[in-house]
């Protein structure tokens, strides 16, 4: 289970600082979207070439232009880049195409996809699904990520890597623990806290008293 | 009628070339979703600085953050900015609210936006609507915009401005004039031409002839 801090709304040089800080407590680093389209790739080149032993995830959101935008990414250093799970069938195919051509990821946000189209992504088994309520329902609509909800629906085939965002907090970390899923993305909850430092320990902790259990 | 020159896959500076060549036949300039992933806001800010007189259009495809993204792209120099139909209603809401307070304008990309969603999008009468076939679904499915069949479906209200994309050619172009858009949008029928001036020249033709008929 991997912690993937998401740098949004900030320079690059405030997210580097902001990914030094938390270094040892995160596996993966996520150029949010708002780093890409604000700097550019020079914003997912910095980051890899700061934290070359981590996962660097681009929040691409790709909707169209599928293989340049992917190859943009990968060319910068990126692992991992996202398309949306709503986005033309063709292109999410294309997306997959160019992750495996480059032998990195993709990552299918299923932000607003509908569940027809959901269960038609679950044939991409190489990809990382993402549940994913977004900042805007967030804020203008007060949702967050339910532990009970967030596979709702179409439930995703066994064995698939799954990634879940979407205001998850210390408080709501515990009941998502038993989905297990491969990626838990955490931006603001510790970008935000007073001590970010000690706020993505405490999120490690979490994850590794869950570990612990498990293997009892 | 206004022709939006869509500019896409290319460097800031070759953007800008492509921009001198065809300015006088061409009113609007999109500064490319790949341009801004590439290169940040600085494509936007140039794109504006160079071109003061046209009106600037932000490919942004916002589909989550729609306050922060739509405000980099307006204090950008930005005169519209694009949200996607398919992204939560309270996203498209976002975009309209940072439009009116900016005195600007979004445009909603419709691709892959469901039937339902389409309808629901009506209400948002000061935004311009895009009936889109991407650039994926054109090079991977072999589809263009048919001319009976982009504003297929629900239909938009009267008197809302319409935009089109995707593959419009010269010959495909009198097809289109008939639905009377706002706004045509051309990207590689001009910019890979073997003379950009004079294919844009072209369309600025066929759209002032169709003028003159409407005008009989």
């Amino acid at each position: 289970m991997n912690i993937q801090l998401a740098l949004d709304r900030m320079t690059i040089p405030e997210a580097i600082r902001m990914a030094r800080t938390v270094r040892e407590h995160v596996d993966w680093i996520e150029v949010g979207t708002s780093l890409i389209k604000e700097f550019g790739m020079d914003s997912v080149t910095a980051l890899k070439r700061e934290f070359p032993e981590k996962t660097v995830v681009a929040d691409m959101k790709t909707f169209d232009n599928a293989r340049y935008e992917f190859e943009l990414c990968f060319k910068a250093g990126a692992d991992v880049a996202t398309v949306m799970g709503a986005a033309p069938m063709v292109t999410v195919e294309a997306c997959m195409d160019t992750a495996a051509k480059f032998g990195r990821t993709a990552m299918i946000d299923l932000l607003h996809t509908s569940e027809e189209q959901k269960a038609a992504l679950y044939r991409f088994t190489d990809a990382i699904l993402c549940y994913h309520v977004s900042k805007d329902e967030q804020e203008q609509a007060g949702q967050a990520l339910q532990s009970g909800g967030w596979a709702g629906g179409t439930k995703a085939p066994a064995g698939m890597k799954t990634a879940i965002a979407g205001g998850i907090k210390l408080a709501s970390l515990p009941g998502f623990m038993a989905f297990d899923p491969h990626v838990i993305i955490v931006g603001s909850a510790i970008t935000k806290a007073d001590d970010p430092r000690e706020e993505a320990f405490l999120f490690r902790n979490v994850i590794n008293k869950q570990k612990e259990i498990q293997a009892l």
